[in-house]
């Protein structure tokens, strides 16, 4: 058989193997080394008491012969959309239609999957620096791919560019890796530009908890028009610590090309897919009820103060740095014109402290560092302290 | 943006939706009438308490903060996949390496999501009658497709013709929806075939926990020279009732093209999904403890001797069928040459007892009717002797 060879074009990742590598070797050199870990791009609190119970409960339905659920639908059951519809409505005052969304075991395997839909003559945008899975996904296919530079000149926040075409536009806000996010005026440019090329954003909503500001939208279907050029991809990782446990949504309008991408995602669905596990999306469900909510948003401030926090301690240093503020992740330039290799090891010895550099997330981060808010209070404290002293 | 055009070419299957519809009406029209479903291809029974057991406890872990977890290998954890090799080792004398199983949401994702690998320039043998999935998903891909003949002159389990050349071939075997299951001999010649023409068989094995008759295969890997030919798709949906319970499992040897097809998948599954959750992952490894293999063995005799009614019936009515004997399903011939549909009105209006027409499985299956053995036992043998009596 002939293989798909757009896999021989893939790169190998080596970032997060070699940041791992590297604080193992530093470890067995000085074993007395306490060393902080603000690299983790994973959750570390406990599911919420409500999660934990309604799986609970629900394992104890599938357990009984009079209320066991055999295949459920592909697309997810109605008690969990019309939880996220709500959620929408209350929080965004977007309406989405219950058919609009597509409950699955997360982001990641939505934001790929996706791709079928589409021919492999198209137009990538990526912005860049970026999550390496939507460069990847796309490579996989054969598309041709367009870097869109994000630095500190823009904001992290890359606009359109007119002169640019694109089919396909990824657009992250909060960011991974940067934090950065998108003002309303920002994502309207975005939009009208999408329509204009007739494009189609795909927006990953995967970090929308994190967003304070009541001005600054957590959902693309906040801006007008958003429904005509938009797909939206969010999770349940973040803001209820589902990295282990797996359920996402992806929201596909109907008035997108008149409902025919709707129906393309339902069908590639119901084709290669058999849906989520009931308990599962019973534990997602409990998320949205009033206890669910007040349970995780204690979280979701745990998080929020850690970032605030790390923020803090970089302004003290005199340090640039985006994000932090609505989202979990702080950018931080790397001092001195340091490379952000040279800077992890910088930090690494001086501090006793692993992040994450910021080339392996693209060409623009080179010279960037990435600190994450999913770690401990005090351990976080700690590290601030270090990296304060480590660059006073 | 351009679409994928090859979303235009797919059928819309209407066979379970015109079945409920037929049902539905019948029964409005008749209120009094007591309907039995014989059509069902979901389990019915519950999970066992192990699993029940193993995934509450699971649910507890991920409720505290020293025991949480959150991302997990995107392949499965390792108890899992020890489990599994355990199973293989012990039930089909097949030795596995870890990294040659991949644990998944169900066997039905892994189908589809596999043919990533290949290019669309392949030509794919599929039986006929065949699980629609198999068709869609190349449909899907513009893939070249080749129907190969399954009927009563080979027992509905055909074998290749050298004359016709094949990248990719699909085998299930114990078969849905014939119940047919190849044997060791008729495997070789499949195995020595593909090897031949350097095509790959796709072994669809998620009705082996079937198999009684100890001559039979359960796995292709059981077969000498499939490590450098097949890839092998089970689950845990039928063997332990996980419908919606949501977990598989794909084998892919790391024999096959000196490991890069192993890589490929592992590059795949890294890139576009992210595990299946942990608690279901603790849920399915309780399946192949000592307690927990004699729990689901007492269930699967339930449906077994299901099957063995309905054959015993069948074969009482003078009826030409295959399958129910090491499979869940029955494939039977349509009396007095009817059509499958007019032989669908006929049951449900002479006996009240839904069937799955064949037609719905590819032109094959014009004449015979699909009867499973998934059912509740009393009503099973309710409907047998409605069937006999109609038939009589």
């Amino acid at each position: 058989m002939k293989l798909n060879r757009n896999y021989d074009n893939l790169q190998q990742s080596y970032l997060f193997s070699t940041v791992a590598r590297k604080a193992r070797e530093y470890s067995q050199a000085h074993p007395d080394a306490d060393i902080i870990k603000l690299s983790i791009g994973d959750v570390t609190l406990p599911l919420a008491p409500v999660v934990v119970e309604a799986m609970k409960r629900a394992a104890d339905e599938m357990g009984k012969k009079e209320t066991f659920r055999g295949y459920g639908p592909e697309q997810g059951y109605d008690f969990l959309k019309e939880a996220i519809a709500g959620y929408y409505k209350r929080e965004d005052g977007v309406d989405l239609a219950l058919d609009e969304i597509f409950i699955s075991d997360g982001a990641k395997s939505d934001l790929g999957n996706i791709l079928d839909l589409f021919d492999a003559d198209n137009t990538v945008l990526i912005p860049d620096p970026v999550y390496p899975v939507y460069v990847d996904t796309n490579i996989m296919a054969g598309r041709r791919i367009v870097m869109l530079d994000s630095n500190m000149d823009n904001g992290f926040a890359p606009m359109p560019d007119e002169g640019q075409d694109a089919d396909l536009i990824y657009l992250c806000s909060p960011n991974n890796p940067t934090g950065a996010v998108y003002t309303r005026g920002q994502l309207e440019a975005w939009v009208a530009y999408a329509r204009r090329k007739g494009a189609l954003i795909l927006f990953d909503a995967a970090y929308e908890c994190f967003v304070s500001d009541e001005s600054l939208p957590r959902s693309i279907f906040e801006i007008e028009g958003a429904r005509e050029c938009a797909v939206e991809f969010c999770s349940f990782s973040k803001i209820a610590g589902f990295t282990g446990t797996r359920c996402g949504y992806t929201v596909v309008p109907k008035t997108l090309l008149g409902g025919k991408l709707n129906a393309m995602w339902l069908r590639r669905q119901t084709t290669k897919f058999n849906g989520v596990p009931y308990l599962v999306q019973r534990g997602a469900a409990a998320v949205f009820t009033e206890e669910g909510m007040s349970q995780i948003r204690a979280n979701i401030d745990y998080y929020r103060e850690n970032a605030r926090i790390i923020g803090e301690g970089l302004a003290a240093a005199g340090i640039r740095f985006v994000g932090g503020k609505d989202s979990p992740y702080l950018w931080m330039e790397c001092p001195n014109g340091m490379d952000s290799w040279d800077f992890f090891d910088f930090l690494l010895e001086r501090a006793n402290v692993v992040g994450t550099p910021g080339a392996g997330f693209g060409k623009n981060g080179a010279r960037y560092f990435r600190l994450t808010a999913f770690g401990d209070r005090g351990r976080t404290i700690e590290a601030v302290e270090r990296i304060k002293k480590a660059l006073g």
